[in-house]
């Protein structure tokens, strides 16, 4: 009695989806990944706590636990996410698409919300699909223990009509970035249009549109870099685990 | 240029406020205590991610610094709550009204979000002030390392309208514990009537009216109980911390 969630997982697990998920399995929650070992852990627990808006908790592991018990019975984080990205001491290293050997017995994984999540209810409530950007801005998010960075946020443009419904519909997705942080003038926010931390620049924000920014799941990963952990795994920009939890009925926590 | 959250805190510190805070300082968000050894930090952190209905985060400190600087700076947790419950290896002592003298260079405080902050809420929303009581339930939470224990909840009788209402306001505040849990007969997720966590046993519901049932921050106090950590500062029930923070401004995370 598999789910298309669980579906997604297992061939993933099998190596046969490398790819994104953006625009996949819609309906169901999906999350950013962090793993560091326990002696990391406590910092980066306090420092998701002081940061609800750019890492909203899901699910945080037991010590050496690869299962998501509460989110995604059965699933193993080791393998059932397509593609992960590899920081050592702030550097990153080739991305794989398995970290069984990269496992350790203290590893202690962070589901983190992702804005992917409210991709298909934009749709459903009239907001097309758009490009995505992740940029990078002047903001800083609250330190905790050796974390800190800048905020990482995603930028969608759309009309302002549109941009009115996004605020009201994400904003019941607390637990998925919530409602946005900035709508309009990049530079509001110090975003840098000419560097995203992955893709082409920011050539022009179309006419007739206005730009909204969410805070991103990204932005461990810009705190990797700058705070330089021993080891940490993520999700590939864009690879994200899904969950067995419906994204309408986990709205509010 | 203080504010009347300020200035209650102040009175607290100088001992002329040693009672409960309900219905008073309005508009303020009021916050739950526990403080603990950092050793029993990332469990208990873990605990309230895990718990976030009876554990929603408002703030956590840094080891050793008992100043709450995001949500009351200048204040200290030592003397600005008006009275404190001590719980060594879960068994409560006499309560103080100082905790200078248990506060350790490694203490953590948690601050966790009251119910008692929206009441004015809901007086405004015309739904009148209520007497208001605090349960055990059958329910577990998830424990998290040596963590677990039942479900506390605050119960508040009132007309199936003002019940509609209220569901509808509190859930605009998830980090004061968010929508109800239970409507209607406390046999439902066991609530005990005749053992209150403190106070009169509760005789009967009155007619016409129903009981709507909150999760409480009180749940730590019991974790405390089972758990038995070597040493737990809380809150004295009914005796919160008062921040800074506008209960109208601290809606959605």
């Amino acid at each position: 009695m598999s789910n298309p969630a669980e579906e997604a997982r297992l061939a993933m697990r099998r190596g046969e989806w490398t790819g994104p998920t953006k625009h996949t399995v819609p309906g169901y929650v999906k999350c950013n990944l962090v793993i560091l070992p326990l002696a990391d852990a406590y910092d980066f627990l306090l420092y998701c706590q002081r940061n609800p808006k750019p890492c909203p908790l899901i699910e945080v592991t037991d010590p050496g636990d690869p299962e998501p018990r509460r989110c995604a019975p059965g699933a193993d984080l080791r393998t059932d996410l397509p593609r992960y990205a590899v920081y050592r001491r702030g550097v990153r290293e080739q991305d794989v698409t398995d970290i069984r050997h990269l496992w350790r017995s203290d590893s202690v994984a962070f589901l983190i919300g992702s804005g992917m999540t409210f991709d298909d209810a934009l749709e459903r409530a009239g907001v097309p699909k758009v490009k995505t950007w992740v940029l990078r801005t002047a903001l800083a998010t609250v330190p905790a223990g050796k974390f800190s960075g800048p905020l990482a946020v995603t930028m969608r443009c759309m009309t302002v009509a549109q941009a009115i419904i996004a605020c009201q519909l994400t904003a019941r997705f607390p637990l998925s970035h919530g409602a946005p942080i900035h709508i309009g003038d990049p530079a509001g926010i110090g975003a840098d249009l000419e560097h995203p931390v992955f893709g082409e620049p920011v050539k022009e924000i179309p006419h007739g549109s206005v730009p909204v920014f969410w805070a991103c799941g990204v932005t461990p990963q810009l705190v990797a870099l700058q705070s330089k952990p021993e080891l940490m795994i993520t999700h590939a920009p864009g690879h994200a685990f899904i969950t067995d939890l419906k994204a309408d009925q986990t709205c509010i926590p």
